[in-house]
């Protein structure tokens, strides 16, 4: 159940397409081999308010927060973080050379006990893979 | 302080009325008995850009995310999670048969120690009651 | 790396100018000297679709969240907090007063060993206090 949520200033979507962040995220979350296919659910949400630094226009920044659940020791999250983040710098490497961009991700693990899903899309994967 | 945020696909705004989901998820809240009816606050979240399991078109998320403040012990609020999701996921019903929908409903309980608020839909609602 | 993310009714676009309330947080988050002036991200999200205590019209809500680096102690995020939230909610006094609006502001303290930045906006200062 990795949840990518991406917080990014509005003005980004005139450097890059956002469209392709989020693929490059989810690409890279499956390159890790430590979440299920069906579960993985990246999403970006524009922020057309924001101020930065002193407050400055010209300024960007994108702000990943990734939610997951129990399950995955230290090592393995602080692992495929390591992945993910890499891959996501290089692509996005262009933004830091002028104006200013802070790019950030941080994790956080998802309480067991107060975690409620309900998922079609794990069974339409694997009824693909047996009819496939 | 039960504050609500519900991410979703964008896509999903063609399949249900959102405006329908929140008050689903109001009503639920209020139906636990667990939060003053002043502070619920149930809000969703557009996500125009997002990629899903094997980034095929034609899945769909929505993702709640509950916030509240200390004092409830977590059988209360494994009870409360429980009753606001089997409704929302009940709500939600035929979303789950097409092409793949994953709902997921997860709980966080803010630090009181920095924790500030100000509300003036309390008084209103004890002013009517008074007055009504 | 003070993140402060702020989820908003939309109505509340036609009681405030939410571009100034976003600066008006950047502003008191610097006032507190507690943050690197390159790390302050402020941003606020829109949600057009809310249901608010018993679900009538007319209500609004302003809900922020600070996420912020390990490194400050209770009482300096505390007081820090404090002052921000003071400074808000004073700028948001009239608000209170009509139809009813609710306030929040809660912190999160992200965890370091799961925590990854590149910033190019430290660098754009420290070159140009150099070379201003």
């Amino acid at each position: 159940m990795p949840h990518f949520t991406l917080e990014y200033s509005a003005d980004l979507e005139d450097l890059v397409d956002i469209a392709d962040v989020v693929e490059e995220v989810r690409a890279a979350a499956v390159e890790t081999g430590l979440f299920a296919l069906g579960g993985i659910r990246v999403r970006a949400i524009r922020c057309e308010y924001y101020a930065i630094a002193d407050g400055r226009d010209g300024l960007n920044f994108l702000a990943m927060l990734l939610r997951l659940g129990e399950g995955r020791d230290l090592a393995a999250r602080k692992k495929a973080g390591e992945h993910i983040f890499k891959k996501l710098s290089h692509f996005l490497d262009p933004l830091f050379a002028d104006e200013g961009f802070a790019l950030s991700f941080d994790m956080q693990v998802n309480d067991k006990e107060t975690s409620w899903k309900r998922n079609s899309i794990h069974d339409l994967l694997v009824a693909e893979a047996r009819h496939g």
